[in-house]
């Protein structure tokens, strides 16, 4: 079993290299008659483009999506959709150097000890260019969305923290994310982490990062019990992406402190409707969505794309050192944001239609 | 698509409810020519059994499994292996006062939603019980490994954390962690810990905690890029886990918070073989596994069944209060050890088969 | 990938030899609130069951089926179906001197050469036995089906071929399907079997059959473009029963000889309503259902066990003679209509998920 | 669960419409380090591709393939394939008058009742064009089973039958198969089809056809029971070929009418190896491969697409007459036959890597 495809009844599988001629993916499961241009899904991809601020890499890349199926006359037809988007800016000789050794951080040691061959030209497959699928796939799952929940429904995601600068919850301010280089929802971090990173691309370093994405207006019942679990599917989606280490909804570690009493979520009726009296548990009980916000959290290691000489080892077993000479993020976390978005999307698009699949009528 | 099986070339598929008459489960892609009986199984269900302690549920079930197919003579067959547990212990009493109200943190209100019908007795298909099928599933999945890769391969896992109170890792002893009822490996840290839950199951409450699992002795090469990576299936089969609310390999999110030059496994060659200075990683490089151990915490909230009343509301939709009077681990995070480590079995066993399939030859 | 499963949305995984403890399976992805119990199983076993007639093994398995969870209070739950009946009549005796040889027309040198390993007993795994679980899931699925549809919607089958002898078609009469051994629509035609089938069994011979099933009151719409078509679902379903060989679908091979302009359904007006003046396709285009009734024909080759010395070789490679002495159909295809029945509900109830699963909202 | 993907652990998803900018399809799964170019996909391409001869549609597609991804210095590297086709000679012009109605013998009112939407330029999905990525899938099959099996291994078809003339199987040669327009295996049948087809063609009719594919060299012990057994699985994918609608193993519908003595490949030793002494089963027992050739025939429809009036209903529905006046196949079986050929290849190289990750070392 092959693993390029992500999903069961909103189903997409990606493939490309990032030096190749082209990235590209196709959605498969999307319903009917649902409005899908070029137009849809290209905000979402320049969201995640790169070169927008000094804080992520300067590699010119366009991203100009290419619908080259499934849709007529500006509607779904079921059939499968087919994305492309050229690969722009390729410049393979960045990489020569590389291309004997294993960089520290990266999949190269792994690609070479699964496969016995690599296409060492800027990571190939391992690259974080795969993940505009991810976005252009996100965006196909909101029309998804979009038609079936209408505008109640909104997905959105916000830095957290960055290396180990937090931000003060207290002063989280939505209107603000999209003003500034990192997503970030509190005002007064925005020029501390500026300096912080700054001074750590200077310097040759790199900085980790958390996201944090909120899915509203999610109606209850969606999620497969036992195995795939809404939950479950989520810490999937989020883990898959490149560079990410742990996953955590609702209070995750947090709510491991709590006592028992204090720890779990519980109800009362307001004007004949049962409400929750908070969302510990970030919208799903038992691996179901109760209706509240979905809440999940995710950490990006620091880029491991350094411009400083780090030991390793070469293909033929000799000690050298790696360093990266090409433009990359100082903060990889910072791109990951739409794609965040784009994979809880993903995933809420395929629970949707599984949970229809099961109804029955 | 329903969401009762998991893994893809090793397959299992669970059922049954708390109080029915029986759970099972059919594991399917088992090789042949494997030992197998009943005895390479139950060990394993031991460990995770109620009763064991005071700090666990005191409900009475042997939880003798028996194997229904699949086998010939004490070997596999490579045929599908049904697995049965009959349900002694059942007693639906208990269970009639909760019958119209849905309990804080549990499921009762998602499946209703969901499903619009519930087994009310014992939280049904939520239950906990079906993690027992878990078990014995990893059971079968630790014969597939053993054979495979010898007696370097091993998974143990310990409990790292309950409620606030962290081991100190300085004082990590595996030896100790069979004896002692939370799989505590810090010795110091037992009597601490033995003393809170007796405090806080005395008050009424219950407690969180965060495990550990590590798998020693595997393979580089295992995860299927990009969406099947190891970590994405890992952080999937830990969320999926009853109560589990966070996942992390690795550094996971204390990684974070580290410069990009110490985030990172440096290599080197040492008597001919390349080592890795370290393991921040946590076991996996692009979501391959790179012959590092696997290191895998995740997060268990406190126990939501508590004997003292909570808010909450009635199916009709009136105000009320839950109140648990039937037998309940203080700390489900406890009984998690064994399921942790099955599922890390189950998915090592079916990225093996996997990564098999893809060789070609 | 394990190959113990059938379908996606309604999905049933089956396990159990023929000599083992029990046979089961497990049905997931069935609608919740839908009325099951055993009594909607059995009458569809007892239609399959050995011992009817003289026309069919003497084996004596009353296949009394069990549902051990996935109802409560006689409606499903949305949770798996487990199922399950003992095997009663196990006499081992009988196969012992089969133990070290390949019956021809028989699995046991494939599972050899594929496993290395088998359980002799009856075939184990490849034994027809396991058709019973088809009928029990087909059961479940005319649930889902009857509960979506209504009346008009019914399944039914029939033998039109023993040997060479054929039904005529003119006399047709499903009425007298059920009044006859041999589930035979032509009255004429039941009496010449009889005396054909005495014969071949008196003579130790055995004989093939041509069985086909009807699918009435199916909605149009179903079958998924382009590889899971509904006929292509529906040949993989019936190609999969044990000694089937070959499957048509509507006019099927017939309908090459016809000239291009008589072998497709011509359509018009009638009564504000689109009428086909034909059924040629056999229900579908496409691969997606058109609302005419589905026609489905296999072939099941004749019995291959047989009360007389057939020339084969040993596990050992020693020229032998392979005899059945054990009870055995002398016409296996009898037995299989309602197998054929069973698997078409199990393709629709499967597709009928897929479908609404697709649409969106 | 859409549908648009074949196979499990040798997985291709193909999409695109006939009149679109382009076809294409992702290949996932094949082993690394397989020699792979456009150079060894296009020949298979070439033979399928059509106005190779005046029997044939006049359509001009070159047909030219192109990878986009997956291989690296001529080489496989585990990454997904990615294939397009573009599409050169589009002619929406001679489709705009059957846009309103549904041509009897085509998919229009099947999708139109599916999607409610419906890509009317050529077939959209539905038309034969797709069939071209089978193709392309099937020859990176086969250099997976080549690479693994080597030079005894081989795939060939040829049409046994066109309308109602069969060939003679006693004048079966293989030599000349590549050089008549037929793939016909009987020479002495090629002027008579050449004859038959011209009238059927001239007189605005077509031709229904068989087709015959041999697989050579296949190892035995492949294929999954008890649902993906290889002969289910080769239904399957014979079945989901356009205008399709019958397919046999070995004797088929024609093996019925022996006694069951005869019906069965009896087995003796002979130079210390076993050898069947015939392949009426066609290459499988109990759904796997037992070494002998595989033997799949299947019935191709007549063309549904014919220049004469042919009575049908509107969208609107008014009743109307339907006629073709693009340019089409008289008997579209004639192309079937490589694709028929690659499906089987991609269904060996699907169990092929399906059986290496059962065997679990």
């Amino acid at each position: 079993m092959p693993g390029n495809a992500f999903g069961t009844a909103f189903r997409f599988t990606t493939w490309g290299e990032s030096h190749g001629l082209a990235i590209g993916g196709v959605v498969d499961g999307v319903p009917p008659r649902l409005p899908l241009t070029e137009d849809d899904i290209q905000p979402w991809l320049d969201k995640r483009r790169p070169g927008q601020s000094k804080f992520v890499t300067q590699r010119k890349e366009p991203d100009r999506v290419r619908i080259l199926s499934g849709t007529f006359e500006g509607l779904t037809t079921g059939t499968p959709i087919s994305l492309i988007i050229e690969n722009v800016d390729q410049r393979p000789r960045d990489y020569s150097e590389i291309k004997d050794l294993f960089r520290p951080g990266h999949a190269d040691f792994t690609y070479w000890k699964k496969y016995g061959i690599r296409d060492y030209r800027g990571s190939g497959r391992a690259s974080a260019r795969e993940t505009a699928m991810r976005v252009a796939a996100g965006a196909v799952a909101r029309q998804v969305l979009n038609a079936a929940w209408g505008d109640t429904f909104r997905i959105r995601g916000a830095m957290v923290k960055m290396g180990a600068l937090e931000i003060d919850r207290a002063r989280w301010d939505w209107d603000i994310v999209g003003d500034n280089p990192f997503w970030c929802p509190d005002a007064a971090a925005v020029p501390v982490w500026e300096n912080f990173l700054t001074v750590a691309r200077k310097a040759g370093s790199s900085a980790g990062a958390v996201l944090e994405i909120h899915g509203e207006g999610v109606p209850p019942g969606l999620g497969e019990p036992v195995y795939d679990k809404m939950d479950a599917d989520l810490a999937k989606a989020m883990m898959s992406i490149n560079a990410v280490k742990a996953v955590e909804i609702g209070d995750g570690f947090a709510g491991v402190e709590l006592p028992g009493e204090d720890a779990h979520d519980t109800m009362h009726m307001e004007d004949g409707a049962m409400v929750f009296d908070s969302n510990r548990a970030g919208g799903t009980l038992g691996g179901i969505t109760n209706g509240e916000p979905l809440v999940v959290r995710f950490a990006v290691k620091p880029t491991s794309s350094l411009p400083r000489p780090r030991p390793t080892v070469t293909v033929d077993g000799e000690d050298t050192a790696a360093i990266t000479k090409g433009r990359h993020d100082p903060c990889v976390g910072i791109r990951a944001v739409p794609i965040g978005e784009a994979m809880m999307a993903c995933v809420l698009a395929d629970h949707w239609l599984r949970d229809l699949g099961q109804r029955g009528r």
